[in-house]
């Protein structure tokens, strides 16, 4: 049989110490298990961030495996912690949205109220829920413990008001949800919304990359250019084609594609566009055709 | 049987292929090893940090782990290389004070000098003895080679002068001895010690956050508030309740708390505590009452 | 038997939660795989510094290991994918001169251009050709699939134009190609490269450190010291002894030596060379003698 594998997502820096802790805590118990750090780069509380994160490589793990996400602003404080199955994969995570994203994706087959302290460590801190709550149970799970053992059953989790992109003629207003390490803006506005605006996304899609152009400009633009427009308020004009990869652009060039997570990123070829175009998390994307 | 687990420690930065050359020839000797890092954040040469991250992690690890030490700042000196078994688990390291306060928490069962080259990479470089001593040696052990044959017994380890906290009349002072991701500053101040000086933690340890506050006022500070008072030297006078949790202050609040390792630990809410007091490993920290 | 092991190499930075969905399509694929991270610290498309990084780490893991790499400025482009058995272990890359310094060591027994998509994930994105190809053929390689089966043969590898140092009389003109995480500055200037020019390395090579001397000086300098000179253009006046080992010198003061992979190093002792000189990858480093 393989072992367990469990993967960790926290906001305590890759280098922590209390990354290493919640590591020992859960070979302690489960010493076969296979360990696998999802991201421990989180900024410090952004549970926003981390769902993200989570929904998107979490389903690219193999059914069975257990996936602990320590974001935990509330901790010590009445917030549940929770473990629940979602499409076969086992999430332990407090219960203050990190997992809204997965679950909307997905709606979870079996959440529980971990309330069993005899599945946590003797003593248990009250700043440290990650390593004497959440790692513990991961353990456990990996030793064969079955979800309901752990404690009270639960209807729903806490959902995330998670910003939606605004659809109306014509028009899409979303905006930036992260930045990757290359400096792309990840926006809120996925192909499928792109689609059911009505563009076209033969292009972007990988048949023809010439066949469509969206186009960026900025608030004072004025250009009347045929096609779709993507409007990002960075105080500068500027246009992007849509692209259906960055090798296609010359060097410094701005573009909009899909990508690899179904959602429209704004790049800058060989370059960083957070910092070129000085924008942020929350940035407002307005697409118009 | 559950195939040998080793952790690694270094100020190599994670992203460095040194660390990558270390586990490669780990798994060259001990190809079945499972291999975590505990941390190669250390800032260069900081033994001290080393030292305090190791004792606050390795415990936790199943008996029989192995853990590699790489911070050395006199590789290539003649500085030993100790292995030693602590509370059953095995650590490798230069002889420098790494171990020391892991070996205060608990006297070696067995140390030894590795003076066996056998037990080596056949060519040894003068500069990167955690790949070409070190790495083997884990392997080794993994592989099942008793402590012993490594080399020569050795009575003791190298220890540290650690900073320790003093305790008068109504009074400890001690020193931040960390700064974690979050910025909350790690001191040397114990919860036994604060203990000892009959400074009551029921609340600092969970049952009740209100009865009992501490105080940080800086040097210029008249206040003559009641209970006892955390004086720590930033130049600005800031009062700090005692709390259980980080959850229980608003935003922004100065706070003290016994930390998960049992350390007093003083923390801004939702905030940077290093950044925004200005403070560094080192600096002063006094609690009067 | 012991279950495959699958490096990866990246452009993403540690964090990056694209690194952990070419972790989850693996682990989807060959459940009981190892995974071991090398780095995913390579600046954004060096694919220099990623086949130094290669060329120093691979070799040290055993054979049957499997190593991916993923720097891809080309990504969505024609540029092929290649899957390669250099000395018995797999690499899986762009062919982008990745592999070149790997195959200069050693000529590759065996190379496959990547053609077969039943060995790909069914959906390929235009951007994310590490996740979509290049884990999945990780995947099925450590599951045993023969690489034959992954695409067609193909003769050569792209290679890199690399930077070879200049051999003449009494003089070695190279550079400064990586720093690092201490600040080190590696140069392509090799130990053999020395020896051929007549450069005894005894003392460097760890018999004696005194027998000869490596010395740095600046453009304007007129010294005339015996002995071989190693001349950095950094404007300022250095002189470095060749060295075996840091510990053999005061703080702070300027070394030379033949470092743990070969090449000759320029290092400040307890310091930062890149830092303190000002020196770039690429600055050039003349050995005269």
């Amino acid at each position: 049989m393989t072992p367990a594998l469990v993967t960790l997502t926290t906001d305590f820096g890759a280098q922590s110490p209390y990354v290493a802790a919640m590591k020992g805590v859960i070979l302690s118990i489960a010493p076969q298990v296979r360990l696998v750090d999802l991201t421990h780069g989180i900024a410090p509380q952004d549970i926003r961030q981390a769902a993200l994160a989570l929904a998107d490589t979490v389903p690219l793990f193999p059914k069975g495996s257990i996936h602990v996400a320590v974001i935990d602003p509330g901790v010590g404080t009445q917030r549940r912690i929770v473990c629940a199955n979602i499409e076969g994969r086992y999430l332990i995570a407090p219960d203050n949205g990190l997992l809204s994203l997965l679950a909307e994706q997905a709606p979870p087959q079996q959440i529980v109220s971990a309330t069993e302290p005899r599945f946590w460590r003797p003593q248990v801190s009250a700043t440290f829920h990650g390593r004497d709550i959440m790692a513990p149970l991961a353990g456990h799970l990996a030793q064969g413990v079955p979800l309901h053992a752990l404690g009270d059953s639960l209807a729903s989790l806490v959902m995330l008001d998670w910003p939606r992109p605004d659809v109306g003629p014509r028009r899409i207003t979303g905006e930036v949800l992260s930045i990757d390490s290359f400096g792309n803006l990840i926006t809120n506005i996925t192909a499928d919304v792109l689609t059911r605006g009505g563009i076209g996304l033969a292009g972007a899609r990988g048949n023809d990359p010439n066949d469509r152009a969206l186009e960026i400009e900025d608030d004072a633009g004025s250009q009347s250019t045929p096609g779709a427009k993507i409007r990002v308020h960075t105080g500068r004009g500027r246009v992007a084609p849509l692209v259906r990869t960055y090798g296609q652009s010359p060097d410094g060039s701005l573009v909009a594609l899909c990508g690899s997570n179904g959602r429209l990123e704004l790049a800058i070829v060989s370059g960083n566009a957070a910092v070129e175009l000085q924008v942020n998390v929350g940035h407002p994307v307005k697409v118009v055709w």
